[in-house]
């Protein structure tokens, strides 16, 4: 089935204890679209770059079969530019430098060829910039799954609220679903989030793991502990691509299905912070994610048979 | 089979946001032989407790089957005592009063009776006294877990290393593991631990759940997601109690069974934490145990089939 990936196309500029790169491709949409892609072959892109993006990076989208005629080009402007720096438990980060440029006025034109989608996955954008692109499309799809931060939280709660509303699934962290729930307790933040319109929560709690809640229901999955984490950037958009890949290549979006989406997604993620930027995701192969997997499979089952 | 559980029976007075108590029952021990109760029915205690103890504790541990021949009560002095309080968001402590009291030369004396026993499980105490109790029984055996804190790496690490060396399974919580190994990666402090002469490491990660490492495999439990921690106190403890205490009522300890084994331990920790000290440790139900058992397998349980 189709998908729409709408989010960030960007630079970063990463710095970890490993070591410091230079500007290279980053953005959510980017490591979403490309985590979708080894699930389905129906990738559609919005996105917004300035001249200054490489035609090559566009054409490392392409050869992942992401359709990127959604991806408007501002020839005379810049691309959103990001820079950041991890501290040495990486489970920090400062923020060294924030450019919007063109995503500053993002105006998320859909293609007529994309107005059939089935999924769509909002990467992380202002909450109105979201909402009009649900409003822009003529069909609702069978499910759109939102990715927000707390920067919209501090500065457009009102415009956060109506976007959650119209929803099907939010992925945020647990940092998030607290300040969003005004609760600690995670189980408190999912029943008083899931009263803001999703039916679904994920919540991502980086090297924990992640939760997925609906109103009756809750499933974990764990992360895979990993002999070094080399860069965390987009790990939290990789694992939504992985998510949403697999609930779209299997049209099933039942909580079931969604609980081996979130283990896909955990699998994605674990690639991900592997290398810088999304070095290690450009190659992936089957196997190696199947490999993964059984992994996460080994890592968790066990068996029971309760005494009476 | 039949368990020797060594560590403090003691005093505790607890602050939480909830509410604080005067002096009640506390231990490591007392936690470890409560929680392990539900499992096994031949639970021996050694410890040590002053003539301030009460006589009805006593005897509610025994009400447990738990033998208490090997709790020495030295008529003329005073018990362990600790108090804490916890912070807002439970995970952080601070430590308002240790009196070591009769503690401060504990000398393990295992009974005769106990002396045929086939687990033993060593709570948190001088690594000396630890290695003393293991070199005191005639026959090993089959399974010595120990538990350790931070605060013997500080004191004593020598003698840490020493009893380390003596043991088949150590369970420590993520900072310590970090510490005693000087890794932050969890996965490279358990190969290092491991050749510390421990077989299998099991790390305690709180509400993020427990890993469990041999050389060649882990295995991860989630901590149950609750809508409410009351007290955390002795929740390490009673998880140490259902995991031993489940291995000696199979009489198992392959790798299989011990992953059972810390999802026991992990339902015992969640029943811990829902009241103040050892109040809902005294009154479980195998009912209850069974329920919750089966949260946890619905928690994490998903079916995959991998794609070729």
């Amino acid at each position: 089935m189709s998908l729409l990936v709408v989010g960030s196309v960007a630079f970063d500029a990463i710095e970890t204890p490993f070591g410091k790169t230079d500007k290279i491709i980053g953005g959510a949409a980017t490591y979403i679209a490309l985590s979708s892609s080894y699930f389905t072959h129906k990738v559609n892109l919005v996105a917004v770059v300035g001249g200054d993006f490489p035609k090559a990076d566009i054409m490392m989208l392409e050869a992942h079969n992401i359709d990127t005629q959604g991806l408007q080009i501002k020839e005379n402007e810049k691309s959103f530019f990001w820079s950041g720096r991890y501290n040495n438990d990486m489970n920090s980060r400062d923020t060294l430098v924030t450019e919007l440029n063109v995503l500053a006025d993002f105006d998320p034109v859909i293609p007529e060829a994309y107005q059939d989608c089935d999924y769509l996955m909002l990467g992380n954008l202002a909450p109105k910039v979201q909402s009009t692109v649900i409003q822009r499309l003529k069909k609702r799809p069978k499910l759109v799954v939102m990715d927000t931060m707390n920067f919209w939280m501090d500065i457009a709660m009102n415009d956060l609220m109506e976007t959650l509303a119209m929803v099907d699934v939010l992925s945020i962290n647990d940092e998030e679903a607290r300040q969003l729930s005004k609760e600690y307790s995670l189980v408190k933040a999912a029943k008083k989030i899931l009263e803001m319109g999703p039916k679904v929560l994920i919540i991502k709690k980086g090297e924990h793991g992640a939760l997925l809640f609906n109103k009756h229901q809750v499933f974990f999955a764990p992360a895979l502990p990993l002999e070094e984490v080399f860069d965390p950037t987009g790990a939290g958009d990789t694992f939504a691509g992985g998510f949403i890949g697999y609930i779209a290549s299997t049209n099933d979006i039942s909580f079931e299905n969604m609980k081996r989406a979130l283990i896909y997604g955990s699998a994605q993620a674990s690639f991900c912070v592997e290398k810088f930027g999304v070095e290690r995701l450009v190659n992936l192969s089957q196997n190696e994610l199947n490999d993964r997997v059984q992994e996460f499979v080994e890592l968790v089952q066990f068996e029971i048979n309760l005494k009476n």
